[in-house]
């Protein structure tokens, strides 16, 4: 898989795509990423990417040339399955998502910054909207690493056997993991459930199957009225 | 504010925390971030930070004597108003959230690593269990900056003028904001919007009401049968 991540701050990404799963997935040849300072797309005297906005108003918008000069050149190169655009009224990032992402070849992730971008860059290139939730964000850096991060850990190979992604939450659509816990079996008089010391392992996926379905049954309860407007 | 972050990969944190307008919060000195290296607190001789699940299955978990150590040393200098771990089954975070975290003075946020985090630690600490969404992460250092980001965009002085927040999507808890443009008026034959060109400021306000109202049917339409489990 080839990601390309076009944005007005690239210093952003340098720690995120360069450490834990995702810095993995690339070692091992799985994923290509490729962050483009849209900063190397202006070519004005001052490299402006951004202006005042037409009617007037608060905050700066990205500019239309810089971005259709990279998207351009990125998409006469290769063919590309997705070009994401981060957007308050996008569609709702989930784990079904991220499968379906994976799956692709190649994806472009245009991060919106300061007020956004021009909306003629959304009407000309866009196949996707996108957002990762119902809160202000300075751009869209944050849901590029999120999709990123939820992404590449699905691409066979990535994930060692050990860490198989098959039984994390949401992975099934519905449900919560059980709670963990490690050595020591006690810590300062905190013991650790019982039926997780004692080998029977019919038991642990059954008191497994229990604490994730309560959890799911607190999820449900607290984001009843939660993040939806 | 202040905001300690715990984290086992600290080098994701560098680009974004010098990035954009959080470097300016801490510029500022409207925040103070300090992350710290949870590895630093583990003092067997291999440093070991993470110990295989009791009850047996796949992933590693976070132990507990680290973070016992590093949270128990925060506390013990300052009262947190909030204790944050990063977790499946927590609350979804959105702006209301964001709005309440930035009248806070001292926050903690637990990030989640592996296979997650020994149950006793939450257990011990845990004032508030934050999600932002239905996906699964690595860890929860994309959560802390969602948080961050979200947060100091929102302490007074943080933002210049120019950049208010109050019009941001989400801000009111309800609409999301109408398309913006700005120079030039018309690219390849795309052109700006007419109203937003005639300088009648109630005529612009009118559309810019109308377009976010039509943005924020399309997102419910788009996200009924969204994001929720």
């Amino acid at each position: 898989m080839r990601v390309d991540i076009i944005t007005a701050v690239p210093e952003f990404f340098e720690g995120p795509l360069n450490s834990s799963i995702i810095k993995r997935g690339q070692g091992k040849g799985k994923v290509e990423i490729f962050v483009h300072n849209l900063r190397d797309y202006a070519h004005d005297k001052h490299r402006m990417i951004d202006d005042k906005p037409f009617g007037g108003g608060a905050g700066m918008v990205l500019k239309v040339e810089p971005f259709f000069e990279i998207i351009e050149k990125l998409k006469s190169e290769r063919d590309y399955d997705s070009v994401v655009f981060t957007a308050p009224h996008g569609k709702i990032y989930d784990q079904r998502e991220a499968n379906r992402y994976s799956l692709y070849e190649n994806i472009m992730i245009i991060c919106g910054h300061y007020k956004g971008i021009d909306d003629r860059v959304r009407e000309a290139f866009a196949t996707d909207l996108v957002s990762i939730g119902n809160y202000v964000l300075t751009g869209g850096e944050l849901l590029a690493m999120v999709m990123v991060d939820s992404i590449v850990r699905l691409i066979p190979g990535v994930l060692n056997d050990s860490e198989s992604a098959l039984d994390d939450s949401f992975q099934d659509g519905e449900s919560i993991g059980a709670p963990c816990y490690t050595r020591p079996a006690e810590f300062r008089g905190m013991k650790v459930p019982e039926v997780l010391l004692q080998g029977d392992h019919g038991k642990v996926k059954e008191w497994r199957a229990e604490q994730s379905k309560n959890l799911t049954e607190i999820w449900k309860k607290i984001n009843k009225n939660g993040a939806q407007l």
